[in-house]
């Protein structure tokens, strides 16, 4: 009787821990995010049930690993990246807990280090950056999230790593510029990030929500604004498309 | 002839990837870190070179990677934590790069989200950060690190997560202090994140410093900064020394 919240990684199904992987194989019900690879699902054993978020709710999700917990089930909860970065795995620990239900964490790859290490760009560099600040640009009413001080962030973070960020990129790379970013500093537009389907642009600041719009760039996207950016020509393992 | 630049993980020898773990038992030659652990070095065949960084330089470990890549062995450079998160990877990269010896980055869990994860603390929750800086507190000279702007960080970052902070952390949480932070703003101090020796303090940004002293808190050591710290109070699922 315990829920493991097991973070998938990026994409790759290589990318989850051997931990993580040894769970899934031996849990009874496998609770499993959209973007997790069809490849890792399928690690879970025969007879465990399976079971997709996407048509549940946050708290039908929540709902769920309780009441399995309390059925006494071995769950894994198979989330995209690591559970607590952008992922909502703290409010389903909290439920677990209120509800005394023994879990554990098994951390995960998250995309803004992985997806971007796939793209051959270092999110710390020595003589770039001592410091990376990582920051979701989602927020539910489809506006610029609110309580982010971009201009902060902007003085404060050599490298600046964009969660979600592609609908409101135009908006908060302009107020990136007005913080004193220069506008043709390099930004790295990574979409499906260590899939097979990869791609990755790199832009400017000034160009990036427009240049991402003409190449059609779709989503989940992670990217990455700052100098480390430029390191790619050197560092591009993969290759594009490969 | 390859050279895989490995991430190891915080500790925990679990939280290798399968990729990293697949490739760290078929390599010829492993180069490994202090840090990581020796569970893990066991994991490369029987037959293959070890080679502890320890003695070397960085420049030397440069040079000892592109020579076993040259001479065609499978090589694994087993850091600790993410290759690409304070870990001199890029250098890594770059000198192999330039000698046209091919390699691969195969990420890791980075100390900042993992090791906090085990101690209880999501780095990310929703209601108290859209955003988190990861920062180092190491430097050369042993001072506070330069081209770091404090002030921009306490005011943009919720979260601020230090690596390598624990000499530094008394100057660091005055700057922060003095940037508007709140002197009872909770701090958790984790040594030895992720192995059986994990200990976790929690103490505030005025004490912190003094706090980590009285309790004889030895490096490395993983510092959160912000209301995640409270997290733990419901979401320490190993317990101290466990």
């Amino acid at each position: 009787m315990t829920v493991y919240l097991v973070g998938a990684g990026p994409g790759d199904p290589g990318l989850i821990t051997a931990r993580g992987l040894e769970r899934l194989r031996s849990c009874e019900v496998v609770v499993y995010d959209r973007l997790v690879s069809p490849a890792l699902v399928d690690e879970a054993p025969r007879e465990a049930v399976r079971i997709a978020h996407e048509p549940h709710t946050q708290e039908e999700i929540n709902d769920l690993l309780v009441r399995y917990g309390r059925a006494g089930s071995v769950v894994v909860r198979l989330k995209g990246g690591d559970p607590f970065v952008f992922g909502r795995g703290g409010e389903e620990a909290l439920a677990l807990a209120e509800a005394a239900i023994p879990f554990r964490i098994v951390p995960g790859i998250t995309a803004g280090i992985g997806g971007l290490a796939y793209a051959g760009i270092p999110v710390t560099h020595r003589d770039i950056n001592s410091a990376v600040t990582f920051v979701t640009g989602h927020s539910s009413g489809g506006a610029v999230p609110n309580g982010i001080d971009w201009e902060a962030i902007a003085r404060g973070s050599p490298v600046i790593v964009l969660y979600m960020g592609l609908r409101q990129l135009g908006a908060i790379a302009a107020r990136l510029i007005a913080a004193g970013r220069r506008a043709d500093e390099p930004v790295a537009i990574v979409s499906k990030a260590t899939t097979p389907a990869q791609r990755v642009l790199v832009t400017s600041l000034a160009k990036a929500a427009a240049a991402a719009a003409e190449a059609g760039i779709e989503g989940p996207t992670i990217i990455a604004v700052g100098e480390v950016v430029r390191l790619r020509a050197a560092l591009d393992w993969i290759g594009e498309g490969a």
